[in-house]
């Protein structure tokens, strides 16, 4: 059983580039939550400049105020890149040329066929009091330093990491958030996310009131939006994780009752995760045939690794000749109703199942914006279509303006239509099951 | 004009779901961006909690270090908005009732039809000693204090904003930055940012050692990299802005003549915005045939307004079968070369040009991983074809292990291969432009 310390952590992310509003600084924010679930609270993050002053000014402050630095950034190969030698000056410690780090480097160059240059040969020089931290992304590696603080009782650790997200994440992941659970005890502080597709942010906490405010003491709720998806993470604390466990389990039993038509998931699975798991686990394929979303579902289900494995492909059909010549939609219909209209897309859905041969197909059309818009059929306007094999089902939506987000909605609804079929379809599929 | 005055600004952002990853810092992002435009560059901002010791520290390290503080959050009226309190107390001043602040307060209340509440009529009490800011869209005005600092021989400027961004925006716009540009007199700052693909960026500052060195001293370049993009940032300082941006264009007509073949766009330009510009100025039309990126061309083409003017469409094709039925591979070259190979990449690629009946389309087949490699060809593995009205290219690409990156990679040199090829392709087709 672990035992709560106070502790003060701060982030220091440097870079020219999060300064003047080029690049939104997402890694402090990830960084943060990532933390977060793992028991840590962060007090405060600091964005400074690849500037050394700037550097060593904010390494002092965070000595002084702070029990756990984690510092990104100005790790790169190139001379803007300073971290290194301004922690050397700060730690008062050298550089020293690191086999360790030289072999890692030689490996991830080695597998990407190239071989090692002068400039990264740099790579490997690390501040001699330091403990590397392996990148398994990438050339630069983290640095784990311990030092005293004339001011402070304990130890201060401070872990530099590389700015770049995908090195960092992997990192973190992979080795400081392991080490920190280690080196500093920490409460028991439980999440859990419940993934909802279809409904809005508003509405869900209207419909959640009740359940919201019977909640135990310890156990709190927040809404996450993200466009087309609501997160709902139900976060613990308390002395052990078993409790904890059985009183968010019993909250979620409770949730599923009150809104079970949205919820498609838990802990950030994604919505092509979970289809691809109901299909593949039944030896089901699918294809999909795209007007509005242009390959975007598509391109969410192959993003999964082993995609292959029951997705067959797709048609995008981004003009009429298309619908008319690879998926055989009626020249007439689409003059009569357009190519927005209920019969199109399900004669879109039926006959790219018929053509790839496959289980299920999901067939989009829709004006995403922000042009092409009628009175009629305003911007937003989008028919979905599935063709299983015993029926083909349809949906009109009316989102909104933003082309962006009215891809991405209809792509998710689409997906979440699929999903509830696969598993609430009718007798013929399920006896399959 | 304008004269060079150095000076620290120091931005700090108040608010707990700052910190939990619950929401995005991006009002620091924006109002660097802005600060910037107007000739302010922000040396640091710093997030903190809504936590009066916290905010206390960071005000007084603030005062110590920077010439202008401006903070946003903890304003609004309920008992988690301690600004106010703490701003008192490091100021040594009291709260008083505002009579402007109180009428302002009445007149945006009046507006929506509501009385004010006894909730609301604290956001009327303000600091004896700070100057009002208006706040056009919402009840918590803006506050400006200027103090003297013992260690320092100017005055300290700090001034305290809502933090919801909306509100925040608006009094930054229409006060603050004209507040500003009379009490500090500012440089010019010009920024031009080179979009470049096809090269890493250690590469590239081997390539551009000489032309950086060579650099004016008032011009300085950063290294901006993204998955398979690296960005080419240009600033340059100066007392007026003509003369400024005539040295950054001549830096980049240099820069044009070193790496032509990897400079696309400037400025935050897209590939598929570019390439879409190309098209669609000639008249020119595409598809495409994707097998490794599984939608995804099709999807970065689409998500441009106006992309149904010049794409016609994509064959997704995920198997074998799709390949063979609905692009023509031939049986015998999938079994005897595999689906990841230049024969069956150039099938795709004219194959899928003739039956949509499009002037270009790409095509390409790799193995994104993490299964599927093998010896002779790993993970990573990519061919990728262009088929045109006169001839078709491939090429083989060698890219990494992350499945979500290789197929980044894939459709940005995919889609860069196209640009040159619309380009630069040979006389024939230039011929039509």
């Amino acid at each position: 059983m672990s035992i709560f310390v106070p502790m003060r952590i701060e982030i220091i992310n440097i870079g020219d580039e999060l300064l003047i509003g080029q690049v939104v600084n997402t890694n402090a924010a990830w960084m943060a939550e990532q933390l977060n679930l793992a028991g840590f609270m962060v007090d405060r993050y600091t964005v400074i400049g690849d500037n050394r002053l700037e550097i060593l000014e904010s390494l002092k402050d965070a000595h002084v105020h702070s029990d756990l630095i984690l510092m990104t950034g100005g790790l790169g190969p190139t001379k803007d890149d300073i971290t290194k030698d301004v922690l050397c000056r700060f730690f008062q410690t050298r550089l020293l040329f690191n086999q360790q780090a030289y072999e890692n480097l030689e490996k991830f160059f080695t597998l990407r066929g190239i071989p090692v240059t002068n400039l990264y040969r740099k790579q490997a020089e690390l501040p001699e009091t330091c403990t590397p931290i392996p990148n398994s992304n990438g050339t630069a590696c983290g640095m784990w330093f311990e030092s005293k603080v004339k001011e402070r009782d304990n130890k201060v650790i401070c872990i530099s990491m590389p700015g770049v997200p995908f090195e960092m994440k992997a990192m973190l992941m992979e080795s400081v958030i392991p080490l920190l659970k280690k080196y500093f005890p920490s409460q028991t502080i439980v999440h859990k996310t419940i993934m909802t597709q279809g409904i809005g942010e508003s509405f869900l906490s209207d419909i959640l009131e009740n359940w919201e405010k019977q909640l135990p003491a310890n156990i709190s709720l927040a809404y996450l939006p993200q466009p087309g998806i609501v997160r709902l993470r139900l976060t613990g604390k308390g002395s052990a994780a078993e409790p904890v466990d059985r009183q968010i389990t019993e909250e979620i039993v409770k949730l599923k009752q009150i809104i079970p038509e949205y919820i498609y998931g838990s802990d950030n699975e994604t919505l092509e995760e979970i289809v691809g798991g109901l299909l593949s686990a039944q030896g089901f394929t699918l294809a999909t045939a795209e007007s509005c979303t242009g390959g975007y579902i598509a391109h969410l289900i192959t993003r999964i690794p082993g995609s292959s494995g029951y997705f067959k492909g797709s048609v995008v059909a981004y003009s009429n000749e298309v619908k008319e010549s690879q998926l055989d939609v009626h020249s007439e219909d689409l003059k009569k109703f357009g190519a927005v209209s209920e019969i199109v897309v399900r004669e879109m859905a039926a006959n790219i199942r018929r053509k790839f041969g496959v289980d299920f197909a999901l067939a989009t059309s829709g004006i995403a914006g922000p042009d092409g818009g009628t009175a009629g059929k305003p911007v937003g306007t989008t028919w979905i279509a599935i063709a299983t094999p015993t029926k083909i089902l349809s949906e009109k939506y009316l989102f909104g303006e933003d082309r962006e987000r009215n891809i991405r909605r209809t792509a998710l609804q689409a997906l979440n239509m699929l999903r509830k079929e696969i598993i609430h379809g009718d007798k013929k599929i399920r006896s399959a099951f």
